[in-house]
């Protein structure tokens, strides 16, 4: 590119960009959020709640105190800035607003205890729900289920903090790492297990209680959202109760919808009303054809039958 | 391994395998396009498209200008030497390749505003039509839609300026990021939506209009593709008319398959031809059987009702 | 977080989580698997297996065998040890166990070249497959589905030469990048072809034979798995002859469903009971429902018609 006018035109017309796409620009805005930053403290989160498993070192119980210490040192320097940038952003430069980070870094850091708690019950779900697993450090290990959870359960700490974009950032990344997308304003009880996962998506308003199951390809979702943002904050995907199992590729949705305790739902079930409980809902599969391959009625006049890339 | 005769004969077993699996093998061959390298020029895009959100610096309107220069700079340099690397290797080294690599890399670049004008329609389609979305910093920062959408859009500008397989391995890249498959040969209107997106699949030919919102694994694909590789370059992939909403699950297929402007797709509906304007397609969902736990009754004859790993 | 009491009052009930979460901790145990360093060999074993596609150095034949000779060395070096690690972990300190574990990595890189062999297949039943591919080097360089299989053949070697654990560490890593999960225990026959990939799920006991093609979203999976752990080993998953192809959203489920020869699986099709060889097996696709947007028969009185976020 040696022509010097042209690449100053470039750079003009990227600038004029800057211009006009103003939804797109963070210039002489406050300092935003650091995304690597977020990442990291996920990292450092990992280690604090699975200690040993991650760490480089070998963690012994002598020595067990330093070392949490200086990890919750990091995380609550990290917390605090990330946390303050979010407030100050998305809430504007009250009084207090440092202290008022610092605390909510800390309140945060103590709930992590409880989580792990949770967690624990969680990886005893998956290890008795796959017998796939050889044992549980491999769940702790390789599960993209438990990685997820993981996330998930962390960021709702701060979601209910009233912590703003953050805990997002923190779900969005383990969706990226995983393919299951949980809301971080979703409630989940304990003994929580997922298998493959891939596809699994929460949404924010979900309720689900204790043991419960689900498979890859489900969704617990909205229905209509022709409302756009001004759905925003309302009951909108559904309650599942105690004990429940969904299966493979099953839609449950709405935010009056119910799935009474003991259900198990069938794969791909595609259910918009409540479920009593005690109950086991299955759908009649759609009817196999099966034909010789020398057969020409390989395609009827309703156009089934098809290949797909 | 303290043998060193076993470590020599297992080099040379290693080596023999190279010499038999030659489409494995890239030995004194030109120089392959640096994928490392490829991955870069996508992140300083994403700073190039989103400034100030990305950078650890924090922008300032006084000084943004050499930060844009000294990105482009960068961007042109890398741009080239791999744009060069494709048409050489796909093209073979014609006169002059040097100078048709560089003034590609400045075309692309150029476009680059453009692009930034139609994803900046997106941001605004992603936060109307997500509750979920409490402003668009969060949908920039983390949303894998809008991130699949960026790597595509630009993706397609490389791919219509003729550079061989650098753009492919951009949207693989988003792929491996976020679940969404979108080809780089797809033609994408402006205001364009996406949800949760994992599973979606858009393949080389299709073409989508303005203000169309597509949910989690959603497939735009081909019929049939026994004709393999003979099928190449042709139009294999619907056309989706503008203001077009497809819930999840459906697929729609075909070359020929047209949906009309204004028309909304239930879920999990498989479609094959195409649709008229301005109406609403469903799928009578499959009956749903409840029976109580105690029911012996729990599965038919056909074998419906199965619980599945 | 100035009030040092505070601060250590949070260290203390940290580690207070770590005392009653036992399953969640490696403190005073032997040293675990390094994922990192699994990640790490599975990045070389990439760099062994298509020689030259990601080398930052240009391969030449003069000098390929120094190249090769010092990656298998650092492969040896890191397979050796945290095999090591997985048999002392899941296996106990048995006598002449660095022995065995350096035997086992010296078996498994011997294996390499016939892996190699077969991936060399599947790049050409990639190509052939897919139109949207356009050189071979596009796959090798971009296409998580030959990603997955790589990464799947080679740890599948590991799983049976009996080492715990890092075979699943392996196909978990290769599942987040790529949404493919296929268990490591699964054997895969020569030609085997996936497209897009995301959400394909290919359970532990499954067995699939040459020239075999599978589409995105599909499940060869167990039917019930309320035995949980006490299934462990036994045969839960299909069994697919030589010359199959599955489309898109397909089910196949269950350890005595043999899919025979040359049979055709439509998309969606759901199948818990074996097809006989030479047929096509398709599923009469759900009716669709079309009506204008003007109609109020929109949603039918059970439910259909449906909005999903």
């Amino acid at each position: 590119m040696s022509n010097s006018t042209t690449f100053k035109n470039l750079v003009y017309s990227i600038m004029a960009g800057y211009q006009s796409n103003t939804n797109m620009v963070k210039i002489d805005s406050p300092v935003p959020i650091n995304k690597a930053s977020v990442l990291e403290i996920v990292n450092k989160l990992q280690f604090l709640v699975f200690p040993g498993y991650f760490s480089t070192i070998n963690l012994k119980s002598d020595t067990v105190e330093y070392y949490t210490g200086s990890l919750l040192e990091e995380l609550a320097h990290h917390l605090e800035k990330q946390i303050f940038r979010a407030f100050y952003l998305y809430g504007g430069n009250e009084d207090g607003l440092q202290e008022r980070s610092e605390k909510i870094a800390l309140e945060f850091l103590q709930r992590v205890p409880a989580v792990q708690s949770l967690l624990s019950t969680d990886v005893d779900a998956f290890y008795d729900g796959d017998p796939a697993a050889y044992n549980t450090d491999e769940i702790i290990l390789s599960y993209p289920g438990l990685y997820a959870l993981m996330v998930n359960r962390l960021a709702h700490e701060l979601y209910i903090l009233g912590v703003p974009t953050i805990p997002r950032m923190m779900t969005e990344h383990a969706h990226s790492l995983t393919g299951i997308d949980i809301n971080p304003g979703a409630v989940i009880g304990h003994h929580f297990f997922m298998d493959h996962g891939t596809g699994i998506v929460v949404g924010e308003t979900t309720i689900i209680g204790n043991y419960v199951k689900v498979y890859q390809g489900v969704t617990l979702g909205a229905l209509s959202t022709r409302g756009g943002q001004q759905l925003r904050g309302k009951k909108r995907h559904p309650t599942i109760e105690d004990n429940v199992t969904i299966y493979s590729g099953a839609s449950i949705l709405g935010g009056d919808t119910i799935i009474g305790k003991n259900v198990t739902i069938g794969s791909n079930a595609f259910i918009v009303k409540s479920v009593p409980e005690q109950t086991k809902v299955s759908i009649r599969s759609p009817e196999l054809s099966i034909v010789s391959n020398e057969s020409k009625h390989t395609q009827d006049a309703d156009g089934n039958w098809y290949y797909m890339i």
